[in-house]
């Protein structure tokens, strides 16, 4: 669910059709069934259903594929304020594992905390949802770099 | 390249043998093509080689997929050092990425730092290797915890 | 300014009393004149007032006094919850600094986001407030560990 | 402990003053009695003597005056490679903590990890030392920017 309106502008209207362009570009997210669900200035999130070609040892949804959905969420989330000639990159993020991910979805949120003109800071949200219900199972903190000059699509 | 001998004595000489049985239950592990290479008392290495699958927007290896593969080496590198009768789980982990993952393979290294009854902290690192040259690519702290009484193989 | 009501019961209905003592006894809170300004189930605020004496090398509070009226937040809302007959520590924090810390007054709150048995899991918020303005100048995750059986009060 | 030597090549030949002028300009160090005990490309050491004045509750010394210590430790270590015109600031840092903070002296050291035109990234050790016996009370990863074009000192 998106959060409350917030006072994000973005720099490039085009936002909503870089964000879904680059994701599509990531063939990791192919890889896990990562699916784009919401993209808004300042916001992002990604979702996937578990299998058990994404699990841990457990069953559950492995820590590190949660990192990568999240991650991701964090990155675009960001993204969406950027100019059109810059692209992104995490620089580091700080992952807290609160309950086993697993259940019919999990959705990583990312919502930009601060967006300045060469690092963002933002924070982000895993929920798994299973019959309706929906529990928190790890939060994230995170730091993302600005790459000007750099757009993120390659030269055509 | 395993650390320097370590004090670290296991609890349970089968750490050698329940180590590679944990990590073929990950499914997660096979689906990015993860290779457990090394395991010692309170060490443990993964490794991959990078292909479009893994990629991000750019083509690097994803920070998340460099996550799930630092994660692992980190909690099986705990996990050595726990009774036969523990599981274990991340707590939480922090990654700064340093630069981009790419070459001829990436591996993760978990070096446990201190290892308590409930808490175990380990750090990590990721390098990229290609003809021959090491860099370094991110840099893990993590927390774990373990689980006694929830042995990591299931019930046969 | 205390969270949205939140589903926090506390164990002990002393932790009213039990904050503001073991507050008394961090001798590092009144070496930086740091105050206990609310207290409520998962909650805690600390604030305290810019001198020379917590500068940085610019004249900011130095990020180390910002993290620490931050992680004793963050510890005392992770107390409120726990049994008389236990004490907390801080496992771990990570701590994004966003703004320089000036101004009027600094304030540190921590909201729980998680109570365990064993393990607490926090977010903290730091405010700069100058004529009115409110600056969110640091964001924080953290760990805290529940000590059962050792009171956080010295034996009489 | 100063670290193996390194290939770190310092831009300014004058941060060996640099440092220490630094250090002296920041109140909050002088408050908590520490002092700066080494300096070296890539590398910082700052120490204090616990007193009751840095104590939790329990009279260890407390978990911010040791992320104080370190987070200046590894801003230093950072700082000895900048340019002249350049100052340092936390972006952030994570810090564990493994033993209480107690002995003779606590020793916090800064490392270099990497050291960019815009980001560096350090790993920090907390040592405590008592009746000769070292221990290993906190580990930290932190990420510094380089503000370019202004000097750490204030103008004459």
């Amino acid at each position: 669910m998106p959060p409350d309106p917030r006072p994000f502008v973005p720099d490039d209207p085009a936002f909503a059709t870089r964000v879904p362009e680059s994701f599509a570009r990531q063939g990791a997210m192919a890889t896990i069934g990562a699916r784009l669900v919401a993209v808004a200035p300042g916001y992002c999130a990604i979702d996937l259903v578990p299998t058990p070609a994404l699990a841990q040892q457990h069953g559950y949804v492995h820590a590190g594929v949660v990192a990568m959905i999240v991650d991701s969420a964090g990155g675009y989330a960001g993204f969406t304020l950027f100019p059109a000639t810059a692209s992104v990159l995490s620089v580091e993020f700080k992952l807290n594992l609160l309950a086993p991910a697993q259940g019919d979805r999990i959705v990583a949120e990312g919502f930009v905390v601060k967006s300045g003109r060469t690092l963002t800071i933002t924070r982000g949200e895993v929920h798994a949802e299973s019959a309706g219900r929906r529990t928190l199972v790890a939060l994230m903190q995170q730091t993302l770099i600005a790459m000007h000059g750099k757009p993120d699509a390659p030269a055509a």
